[in-house]
């Protein structure tokens, strides 16, 4: 039995958090899958959703990605309530074009992939495919200014683990350099 | 007159709850200029008290910079709360060391100066002198996790910009490359 | 007259050799300012190509960015002379896609200018408007695998400082925060 | 047999030649090992040298870092030729204080496993213990103005590793969320 007052990280506790805070955003992996897929579907002709969702999960267990998604939602959540300091509370409610915590947050998910992600993360936050259309909509009184960012992040995170394995896969490696 | 419906970023405003948050988190300017000043005293002998605090000024001028500050500082009030997620809340609250996102907004700052203020930054936050070891107590039921390393980082960033503006003085130019 | 034994850094000559090796390497200002005109365009209808080559050349006053376009430039050349260790010399050649130090030094160049540039970094990267295409092409026996990143990211850091500009000048300030 | 008309990325041999090199260089992987313990032995007393040496290991079977780590020490080699561009030439034989591919580079290493290892990276880069201070001695006519950041950002890379493994032993878990 563990001792409530000391305190011990529970990583499991963190990402089932994870998980269930993205769908009570309505973000589901296949959502985040057909972004990948939308990226990575003219390099590898075969690549299928449900390939997409396991590349999705792989770098949803990363927590350093859990961390970021997590605090993401949490400021969108309070700029929702309205509950933050006065500027902060405005930038993050308008999704001000100066304000750029929400992309360096994203930045550290795609980092963990290597530096390959950087353009389709620059992509897709461009042209918003997909379920960034409805993210960005602010239409349903929800604020997604992170959380935009960082569904694009893990989609070119996912992308960017999809050519590292393909890769492995071509010289018959069993264990990728990069996972 | 400007209409209270239509969002328009108002940058003094940023600048100003900048400051005042600083402040009432207890870091006066001279605190940070301190900082400076043990990271660059061996370099430049001459460098006083209140040069450091000129080059404070200047990096706290920067929105990227205030940005990451009002939004560190934010994270820590509310964990002060216990108003965030359960699992964030646990992590903030006891500034888990797994947990990055606190330094990944202090290298937003550090990085509009250049890459060669992650040295110092990372020297700083390790070695913890003067208003690091203060805001790293947890004594006063005070929560620091993100702006102990967001002070770390403006005095690192404030270190690289004296190193850009003294080799613009040996070379006798008036306009620095990097301000 | 200096002492030829004697290092010290010329910041002019430094800077004059990142100009000399752009023209070199086939990249007029002019083509960069062109990819900045296509970034912000839409956002700012009375913006010239004049307004851009100004914000182009701000951008390649600073060192980080003139550090950042000599060694790429160095290591493009390099490649095409073939002088390169083996796996580096067929990875640059080839601008083999798990390669990522490329996007590397070019991050570095938009991160001087804020968080907000990563995505128009991205997207021309990807999209490869103006000169892009030209560097990519290989035709030419030229390698560019380092320059076409760079060249976007500059493109992408001019893009940044002219929102940080306009906004200023919105509010009607003289000296921007973020310059 | 392979068509040597036809490139093809060889993993394998981008390794050997990363392990290679390192060892031309004069670092071995005991040397990194080394700073690694002196990072990480009073947060795990039981730690040793063998369990570093594993750590360092997995660290370099990342392709991200093999790449950072060719890039590096050519550029190392090419400065100890006279080979390079002339301002280049100066500033990487010098290590110059405002020249800053080289952390950078070495960033792009610590990146990969996570916001958690800038601070060591910072921290070793400072002190200089062990190897470090034989690669910045410039006594011998070698110049590694890149390898000596890099050697500490894969020391700092390998002490994130631990960290996160330990997390895992500790909540009894056997596939650790970042590897």
């Amino acid at each position: 039995m563990s001792n409530p007052g000391i305190y011990s990280l529970n990583s499991a506790h963190v990402a089932q958090a994870t998980d269930e805070w993205l769908a009570k955003r309505g973000v589901a992996k296949r959502d985040i899958a057909e972004l990948v897929l939308f990226l990575q579907k003219d390099y590898f002709p075969g690549l299928t959703i449900e390939d997409c969702i396991v590349h999705v999960d792989a770098v949803l267990s990363k927590r350093e990605v859990q961390n970021a998604v997590l605090t993401g939602i949490q400021l969108d959540l309070l700029a929702e309530e309205g509950k933050l300091i006065p500027p902060l509370q405005d930038m993050i409610k308008h999704d001000e074009s100066l304000y750029g915590c929400d992309e360096i947050l994203a930045l550290s998910i795609v980092n963990v992939y290597g530096s390959i992600g950087f353009t389709n993360f620059g992509y897709v936050d461009k042209v918003k495919p997909g379920i960034l259309v409805r993210l960005n909509s602010k239409t349903d009184g929800e604020i997604h200014t992170f959380l935009d960012d960082i569904v694009g992040a893990i989609a070119a995170s996912a992308a960017s683990r999809i050519a590292h394995r393909k890769q492995a896969e071509r010289e018959g490696v069993t264990t990728p350099p990069l996972d």
